[in-house]
């Protein structure tokens, strides 16, 4: 087992993962920006070493700041958090070159799942279902009709070169299909000089509901169900939950049959999410893997009696994996508690908090490296906590993060917290009624 | 269901109800004496009454400003917590009289366990096992030595005036009985001017092992297991947890078996508890019944996944329990952070805290009505947070509660937590051999 973990991260993750090495017997070491000198994470850790100004490219993105803090500090082992460097390949190599284990994905998998299109290739190769449509640009409407008629209407037509909707039409049938693509194109034209199109299946009320899978040195894959990560702002996940309210006991089992196919055909080995787009029949399509510990993992460690860290953590140092698959045993959701303010188009509100009260008690979990007096620096994300609850139902769980978050106290800046009580006060949201695209129409005058 | 219900307490506990009461729906009315003021569990109520000064006797225990309380704000039902009025008889005639729900036992039932002898009585006829003995005072060493004999030895005579351990001897065998006899009926007579002596089973090696049982109005009681309360210093239990180490699966379905038959032979309702003590032989006997809530029911909580505040308000209200028994699928410890100062025998230590940190993450549950800035008052008890962790073994929870503890930042007054601290470093404690003997020879140098 590794004896000392040096931290290549800020705020509540490095906190997180400090706790975990603490309860498993392993020194950590902090690094931190002149910014966060007064964070948590640098006082919880058994040492700590300044790597830079508050800029992130010279202190947590500093690869050479990072390796430096591992070899002053005698660490045999990074672990880089989400963000940052997690998902960076040539940091991956550059540790493993200086004889330190990086607790993530080698450099291999990390290119082949960086990619979105290699990604997608190896997953469609591995029997994982992806989103159907042409395999790169159309050559004419005709061939794009074929293709359509070959994968079931409504279909996206979408520019190459496009963005911001612009040159992408949905079409619902054969009738639609010539107008939508004279219109498309002209408007791709006009707009990036570029009129190529490609084709894919539209996703109906799409939601996202991800798989978290563990891969150890073994080849053993197993998974440990899904999350729900549908209600996002703009692609930002707000609330997270376990099991999704959509799910069925079949569709977890295809589901995660599929990941772990997926996951094992590339070797994976650590912690990973297998993200899926799953429409209104339950048919699924891989959208991306991250390779990394993500920011809700906490969810699915209420609902499983698993500490996701600690099993990263073993795998890496070589120890294998039961292989056996856990299913929830409860409810769990989380909310995250932005420095943002909801009314106001979510816009950072960086600043000091001047008084603050956490939850607690039954079911009740928080994670946060903020405390009265901390005050949030206007250089990184904008969130200042992690609120999760769990009971045994959706139900429960809903009342209880009401409750908790009518305890929740942050004074001297603006928060997400009366967005994350209107949410659970919405009917559509308490009925598990929901898809990605929930927060475009969601009534922010009720907060 | 309860439209508004009146917590006649204080403290983390009125807390803990307001907490279940906010998820049920049901509105909540704090009472506070003059030196509660400022206490979380007023400020989070939908209501609070100041029901007079700091001595319980003219606050938390004055049952006319209770019932004024309950009148002014229209409260449906009284929740008595634990202490104060939580077991006594006159309160819960007066609530029944006035119209009010106690939610806790009747005035029959409280009785009859309130008092040991007939709580003790009531069990053996229902066959719950109960330390033997004599049946009242021993008439002559003969009749001792033959009650002994059918006992078996070891056994303790005891002065029935006894106290602080005068007029009291352990007798190993027939040989050593006359003597013991002698000395100790001289010794009593000397210091009580009373030589009656009674006879009871020693009980060796004993611990302090207690089943949670819930009885619902339509006659079904179910257990929720078991919890260890060995370690305790003059009967004040310090570290509560479940499963014991001490217990096998054998035994505890016999204990559970015995706790559901003695509250079933009382007709019992609500929430409540049969203390037994258990001897290295894993022979157990009745010692007492609470009929309560009490101070350590989360580590039942956390590893049964059970609210036992909602479930005691559900049969209060007539609602039926499912009738099946919990067992344990976790490991929970809750360790009581008390202002006392273990270096200086627990002497009580109130006063403001001027500095607080409350742990948080993975497993880790704190039930506090404190915060920074909060002066803790001297006129009840010291008890200022519960600390609770949960983990998959006992091995894991015991590393989290180290962890949790080493996070726990009170400044201000001195707390148990340097105690909790050596504890879960102490070899014994951590493999499970302890009895409730534990602290009478732990090395407090070590803190």
């Amino acid at each position: 087992m590794f004896k000392k973990i040096l931290i290549a991260n800020r705020g509540e993750i490095a906190l997180r993962i400090i706790r975990t090495c603490k309860e498993m017997g392993i020194k950590t070491v902090a690094v931190y920006s002149t910014a966060d000198k007064e964070s948590l994470h640098v006082k919880f850790a058994d040492e700590a070493v300044c790597i830079g100004p508050p800029a992130s490219k010279d202190s947590y993105l500093s690869m050479p700041n990072l390796i430096a803090a591992c070899e002053i500090t005698n660490a045999d082992a990074i672990h880089p958090g989400y963000g940052f460097l997690s998902e960076n390949a040539e940091f991956s190599r550059i540790c493993a070159e200086n004889g330190i284990k990086f607790i993530g994905a080698s450099p291999e998998m990390i290119n082949k799942m960086g990619d979105k299109a290699t990604a997608k290739d190896t997953m469609k190769k591995a029997g994982v279902p992806c989103v159907p449509g042409s395999d790169g640009l159309l050559e004419s409407a005709e061939q794009g009709r074929k293709i359509a008629a070959k994968i079931k209407y409504p279909v996206m037509l979408k520019a190459t070169a496009g963005g911001g909707g612009r040159g992408m039409r949905v079409i619902n049938s054969d009738e639609e299909f010539q107008k939508a693509w004279d219109d498309a194109r002209t408007e791709s034209k006009a707009a990036f000089g570029n009129d190529g199109m490609y084709l894919e299946k539209f996703v109906e009320e799409p939601r996202h509901i991800e798989i978290q899978v563990v891969g150890d040195q073994f080849g053993h894959v197993c998974h440990l169900s899904e999350r729900d990560c549908s209600i996002q702002r703009r692609h930002q996940k707000l609330v997270e939950e376990s099991p999704s309210p959509f799910m069925t006991d079949a569709l977890r089992e295809k589901m995660g049959a599929a990941a772990i196919k997926g996951a094992s055909s590339i070797g994976y080995e650590g912690v990973g999410t297998i993200e899926f787009l799953v429409d209104k029949n339950r048919d699924f399509y891989f959208m991306e893997m991250n390779t990394r510990i993500q920011v809700e993992h906490p969810v699915t460690e209420e609902v499983v009696a698993y500490d996701l860290i600690k099993e990263q953590i073993k795998v890496a140092a070589g120890i294998p994996i039961s292989g056996k698959n856990y299913l929830p045993q409860l409810h769990a959701m989380e909310c995250r508690i932005n420095a943002e303010d909801p009314r106001h188009g979510f816009r950072p509100t960086p600043g000091k908090i001047t008084t603050l009260h956490i939850p607690g008690g039954h079911g009740v979990r928080v994670d946060t490296h903020v405390y009265a007096g901390y005050t949030i620096p206007p250089n990184y994300d904008s969130m200042i906590a992690k609120l999760i609850t769990v009971a045994q139902s959706r139900e429960e769980c809903i009342v209880k993060m009401k409750r908790a978050l009518s305890e929740f106290v942050v004074e001297g800046v603006k928060t997400t917290i009366p967005f994350h009580l209107a949410l659970m006060d919405n009917e559509d949201f308490k009925a598990g009624n929901f898809t990605t695209k929930f927060l475009e129409t969601f009534d922010f005058s009720v907060l």
